[in-house]
């Protein structure tokens, strides 16, 4: 939709990889649209992804028992984080939708985009105590999560070896978005890519690019505990 | 109990932490039963959680498109990986029971843990398709995670705000510890650390040394899929 401000967080080494072919389409549709659209190349950044002292400049409040969490709330409020953390808390907050575009490495992220999650969404920025779930400070914010998989959709159900995929996008959809405020849309998973044809591949491409062009008329999913396991 | 080894995988920053007393008193109770116990402090190493093409030595399989699987998979079979992962492989190899200790970041483990998980676990050394869940190459080795949540018990309950707390850890205890083979004992969750008193963590880290006294008798817990999500 014209006007609109998307961020990809983007965690593949290889442009030509069909991560890299996922990220393409969106950039080049989104901005057909008429979309404002950034992109956060991880690995091309090196993104840091050790949450680490490194993380605020000047002063710690406690300088004797390092705590990471306190210290970077600390330092969010006192405009002492540092640049590539506020860098890349300028692009969330000017995004209307987030999209996440990674493989699934172990039932979850590649540690370079936990990193990012672990580092960016900091408490003061992201949330506060209290100020989180429908009220985290990135309500009306759209998030949505675009994987691959090398297993296949079968394997991904309730009765298959690696249970229904819902269980282990909890953590990323309920856990870290819903908990920032963001509304979480359906993940966009492009299944089995090791045991994929090309012509399979260019199917799931095309109905990645298909799915943008109504983006901003989709409903979010509900994330909360009881619905979210129990159907 | 006597002749075991075991791996203590450390992810926090500060060793005056909660963190820091957890992996302590694991280490002192279990040498105190003539265990051999090694600590792999992933902060004090500055390990690297990015997996790239660094992690190869050598030349790649394919210099065209890069794909990390497959690359560390080849590698792996001709002794190229990069030494910081032969070492923490050489590590598991030997233990008899493998402990991480790590504060919760985003319902799952710090980015530079999850580094460790991607880069460490290859496929080859740690699974092979087939050879995975019960047949996965670390069979016979124990694993337990032990870590620390700054919410409440009851926050992570089915009717709580957060979900049971074997929701967030399914993409580790089966996607990850299960799939490589181990027997996964019942995790050791110090809840609330953001509100607990000097005296409530003393009682926690009590009867974490408590606990370990008669480690070597548990039952490992199931990891399946229809029993994790019924119960």
């Amino acid at each position: 939709m014209a006007g609109k401000k998307v961020l990809i967080v983007y965690a593949h080494q290889e442009p030509k990889s069909f991560n890299g072919s996922l990220k393409k389409v969106a950039v080049e549709e989104l901005s057909k649209q008429g979309c404002t659209v950034t992109v956060s190349d991880l690995y091309t950044m090196n993104f840091e992804p050790r949450a680490t002292r490194n993380d605020i400049t000047g002063a710690l409040s406690d300088p004797e028992v390092f705590r990471y969490g306190l210290e970077t709330y600390e330092a969010y409020r006192k405009k002492a984080l540092t640049s590539d953390i506020l860098e890349e808390q300028r692009k969330v907050k000017e995004a209307d939708l987030v999209i996440f575009q990674f493989p699934l490495y172990w039932f979850s992220v590649p540690a370079i985009l936990k990193g990012w999650m672990d580092r960016v969404l900091c408490q003061g920025f992201a949330f506060d105590i209290p100020g989180f779930y429908d009220s985290g400070f990135l309500k009306g914010k759209l998030a949505l999560l675009s994987l691959t998989t090398g297993g296949t959709a079968e394997m991904y159900t309730k009765a298959g070896a690696n249970g229904d995929f819902r269980y282990f996008l909890w953590p990323l959809q309920h856990g870290t978005l819903h908990f920032c405020g963001f509304k979480v849309l359906a993940p966009q998973i492009s299944f089995g890519l090791d045991v994929s044809s090309e012509e399979e591949r260019k199917v799931m491409l095309a109905s990645w690019a298909q799915r943008l062009k109504s983006i901003w008329k989709e409903e979010p999913i509900h994330c909360t505990p009881p619905w979210y396991f129990q159907k």
